[in-house]
């Protein structure tokens, strides 16, 4: 069986884990704490960065973009509707939403929130600094009111179907969510597209998730939230 | 004809110039300045990214990813060895490269530099912060020497044929190159690397670019740097 090194609350390898699951993959999955930078875990991926994945005989596959594609190739059914739309326009719009989401919401929303309340504590017993939490709160209320936005003029995120798009997404809100940042209150119809995705089978696997010393926010694991 | 709207020295939008260019398809070049967030621009890309791909009839292909995998997509030829790897594990190195370079490179180098160098002073008619500049330049440093590591092991970028990883860190390296902070002098391995790719008749396009009011750095546009 293939192994995922991963870290729970990684949106990329979420993200990974939720393909995984949605194509019926079983994998074992081994925790690491990527900002430890251990020497052998550099000597894999400099970067320092997950999912990555192993597999017998083959070289690792090493980083969210790549890990991402590997699964999509290798384990997506080919004979119904996968994750990456069939028709061009509708590819490109997912791709876009898709950057958007491990780009720019990462860059401006989740890095921050898992540097201050998740590697700071681990890192050296430290706390959060909250205005660092303020600003990426401030930018999560932006992004949320375009998702809301987008999810109010189509069906899924990218477009009239599910898409990886979706899955990505989900993975970053699921991550935030645990740590209790989303404001599911306001969040108008990107809180009935998270509840759509959540109901999911493929889902479950990240549902179950607890890191240690840290339980999940109320309602994290609730279908109902 | 197709339309791309760029920037001259945005680094995505010259890799999806050097694309176009390798595959000899011809498009129209639309010079627009991201950062100002024109709100016809930002109609089309709420996130301000170039480059964009216009084609008529069709939806804008709008962001890096979206466009660099369109133009993969539609005008790598068949029949010969285009730029993304046949070999699934020699694919998922190419993709680690790819997001190093439009990822970590970017975030640690690339954006630093334009941002002082290009916006403010388009923006404010402002002057570069010298404290930014030197930690971009030293993180560059770490950079290069992973690459020429990389360059000093195997013949290309991501192993032993040209992929799109080459293209990308070429694309990077070109802007730095224009605005003078490349050191080739202590570029090793990475100075043939660049000399070869720099060589391809799909890099004159970028050779001839011109930024108004900010001339290219000594050697830019030299094939003997």
């Amino acid at each position: 069986m293939a192994r995922l090194l991963h870290h729970p609350l990684d949106p990329s390898a979420r993200l990974a884990r939720l393909m995984l699951a949605e194509y019926g993959i079983p994998v074992d999955l081994e925790e690491i704490k990527p900002w430890l930078r251990q020497p052998e875990f550099l000597e894999i991926n400099p970067a320092a960065t997950v999912p990555i994945l192993l597999d017998h005989a083959e070289p690792p596959v090493v980083g969210p973009l790549a890990v991402i594609l590997n699964i999509e190739e290798r384990f997506a059914p080919p004979s119904v509707a996968g994750l990456v739309p069939a028709l061009s326009s509708e590819r490109a719009e997912m791709w876009r939403m898709f950057e958007w989401v491990l780009g720019k919401l990462n860059d401006e929303v989740t890095r921050y929130v898992l540097e201050e309340k998740i590697v700071k504590r681990d890192r050296q017993g430290g706390t959060p600094d909250p205005a660092v939490l303020r600003i990426a709160k401030a930018n999560l209320v932006e992004h949320m009111n375009y998702f809301t936005w987008l999810c109010a003029t189509r069906n899924w995120l990218a477009g009239e179907n599910m898409t990886l798009a979706d899955f990505a997404l989900a993975a970053h809100l699921s991550t935030l969510d645990y740590l209790g940042d989303i404001d599911w209150e306001k969040a108008g119809e990107t809180r009935d597209w998270y509840s759509r995705i959540k109901s999911r089978p493929a889902f479950r696997t990240l549902l179950n998730d607890r890191v240690v010393g840290m339980p999940p926010h109320r309602g994290y694991a609730d279908l109902d939230f």
